[in-house]
């Protein structure tokens, strides 16, 4: 299976799909490591993932070099690396206390009672994407081992090469000998996976959330997918417009929108429609695209090839139908083989635009103006999934009314598309992170468990 | 769609399942009136679920007749509608403190705060089973009604009676009006519920939560799946012979063994075997059938036809492959186009027999003997799906080591099969009541609500 490199767009890489009955093989050794990896308990398991990250530290250039080449961006990567760092130590941080031993009643009468305890699955099957390839498996490995789980992992095979590194510092830790594997592999070991593990945790589209989904119904195991929606904002008439212009054009650009979570429409109030809308261009102009070198421009290329189509077919679907170009190109630029998209600003749009439906993954906001709230709202519950929103107005209970009413799992108040400040991390203000809650607090292991109930005549 | 009478097997009834489209209209009207359903608070729906509970009793004959006719036996639909009624006033005094309004901070640090709270899915989808078909419902259509959402019922195809019935109680409560209904059908009805609803709630088979599964993945919706496994009883030899013979034999036989948790195998310490074994039949031959005179007798007829062709295939393999009727017979009897089972009690059976491994749903209890606790877990946890247990001891310290091994959701010490006072109703000593915590404590309402979170910058 080869694998391209998106700056160059040459298949430089290649990695070999293990077959099912190799990873059935896997499985079963997993299985037995995950035994003592129970028993040990949590304050070992502790012990054991921050000697991980000691042996993660030691390779870190390693580890930037094969993840700047899986994503063609180098920014971003640090900044990756920087909150999968200290998102092991908050989980470690939490886990002290969220793995207390002692069990919970959960019922009583004059009778009986009814005792609730927690254990783990034994085999996490993780699948992960391309966007933040480090970042989105780890955030998910560190709480399923810290719950007792072995864990096997396969990161998206457009963004492979980061895995030998990773291997490399498993291999140095005592317990972790088949209780954690990194495998390399594309759909049909994702399918795999569903198949040989006992819990299956999904991040990525929501295209692929969904065959995830029959899959793991169809091996009947416990499935969390966690998928991309198509983010919004919506700014109000009394928005600080310096602020809201500043927070959405990162949160659409960064990564090069290439982002779960990055705000893709913008509905902003007609009375400062133009006013917010100079801002954003102005802020955007100011941007240029990390090419010809890496350590240079703010806008890396896009990382899958099959997206850049996808981008430039919204585009030209957008234009066609009267979109305005104020920002930025109606097409993505192809330089020695790699694609790259100017951070681009939409007006004149619809929702009979692909591009205000669609997922992008791309650093392209379309801004659409709103006569009052409830224009607003309909405007961005008009999404067949969940979405992330932000809103941006002056007074509280103006926001606080607008976000009971959206169709959105996660609101953010006058912020967008949050740094990894969750993570406990100041040192970068560059990092980025989908702030999803069952990531960051306790719902984190609860995932990765299953409870078990016993019943006591008194 | 004709409907068989478990008693006389005549096809006396007929229920007509409404198209596609004609569901999706109901299923937005129902959309609409959920809107005001959550509006009013979760006062105004405590009250009118009380209303309902008198309208209920209002026509409890009615509810009886129907039922019984539904299932063919008449002790166990009184149990089961006094559980119901039960079940009502005990979700209502639960939901007084769990929906009370006030969000929680889930996550905070010197930047940010995470809040979360609770929202009803809107149109809920819950889809029923034959064993105990006005219960398996109702405690899941309270909890959801009290969550705010509104909800579509689809009792088994297989005992419909009771809900033209329920029906007439629906009419007679001003804020029900499109916010609940019963609908009649079979699988295809069962399908269009996955395809038209926001959230499933199965109860019933592994077989059909297997398609419940696939159906909801296919259409990208949750479920919630509660399903029977092959539910065990582990007796070691300092077990109170007396009590573990009564409780198991009970757990066998009640409703005819026509029960998600019923004990179907029993696992005795060889030592005690024959002492165990001899109380078993005993008692077990002072049952009689309830027939011909549906008053009196204990066990009622199977109703499902095609689930007394499997217990006698089972019944045949086992006796095929060596093992012995002590109590009971080797076929059920049809008496008058009715199925009826005696209790029958096996010894000298063996795993490879299909009665130790395939879900019965009928009054058998094969029993076998072991050698050592390591044994007993691993005969006990030798089944695909996840199973109720049960462990008779006469030590703490014994039955703690052998729950904990035990690959089982549920385990209940010293006793099996409750009866139904976890829903607080100490009348009738008769009745039962599958177990799982999910149904009972706050729990019940969860499964019906999505979280939300809004995110602030300090």
């Amino acid at each position: 299976m080869k694998v391209r490199n998106p700056r160059t767009g040459i298949y430089d890489y290649e990695i070999s799909p293990l077959s099912f009955e190799t990873l059935q093989i896997k499985a079963n050794a997993m299985r037995q490591a995950q035994k003592n990896w129970q028993v040990i308990g949590i304050e070992q398991r502790i012990k054991t993932i921050q000697r991980w990250k000691k042996a993660l530290e030691r390779h870190l250039e390693e580890i930037t070099e094969a993840l700047t080449i899986d994503t063609g961006r180098k920014i971003e990567t640090e900044s990756e690396i920087n909150l999968v760092m200290a998102a092991i130590d908050q989980f470690c941080d939490l886990a002290h206390t969220y793995f207390k031993p002692g069990v919970q009643t959960i019922f009583h009468n004059n009778t009986y009672h009814i005792e609730e305890f927690s254990e783990p699955f034994e085999l996490v099957g993780i699948i992960g994407t391309w966007q933040f390839p480090l970042q989105n498996v780890f955030i998910q490995v560190i709480p399923a081992l810290l719950a007792g789980n072995a864990v096997m992992v396969k990161p998206s095979e457009k963004t492979p090469r980061f895995i030998k590194v990773i291997e490399k510092t498993i291999n140095e830790i005592l317990h972790f000998n088949n209780l954690i594997d990194f495998v390399e592999g594309g759909k049909e070991t994702g399918e795999i996976l569903c198949a040989i593990t006992d819990s299956i945790c999904y991040t990525g589209s929501e295209v692929n959330a969904r065959k995830v989904y029959e899959s793991s119904a169809k091996h009947f195991i416990p499935s969390t997918l966690s998928f991309a929606g198509k983010g919004a904002a919506i700014v109000t008439e009394t928005a600080d417009i310096e602020h809201a212009s500043s927070a959405i054009l990162w949160a659409g650009v960064f990564n090069a929108g290439q982002s779960a979570d990055a705000i893709e429409r913008v509905y902003v109030h007609r009375n400062i429609h133009s006013q917010f809308l100079s801002r954003l261009v102005g802020k955007s102009n100011l941007l240029t695209l990390a090419y010809p070198n890496i350590n240079h421009g703010e806008i890396g290329p896009l990382i899958s090839e099959k997206q850049a189509t996808l981008i430039n077919e919204q585009l030209a679907d957008a234009v066609k139908k009267g979109a305005v170009v104020v920002a930025g190109a109606a097409k993505c630029l192809v330089q020695k083989g790699g694609y790259y998209c100017r951070p681009t600003i939409l007006t004149n749009v619809n929702h009979q635009m692909k591009i205000m439906k669609e997922k992008t993954y791309g650093p392209i906001l379309p801004v659409k103006s709103f006569l009052n709230e409830a224009q607003a709202l309909d405007l961005a519950n008009d999404s067949i999934s969940p979405f992330t929103c932000s809103v941006f107005a002056g007074k509280d209970s103006e926001t606080m009314k607008i976000a009971h009413k959206l169709k959105s799992k996660t609101v953010t108040i006058n912020d967008a598309y949050l740094e990894n400040r969750f993570y406990g991390n100041q040192k970068s203000s560059n990092t980025s992170l989908e702030i999803k809650a069952e990531n960051i607090g306790t719902d984190s292991f609860k995932k990765f468990l299953k409870n078990k109930n016993l019943i006591f005549r008194k």
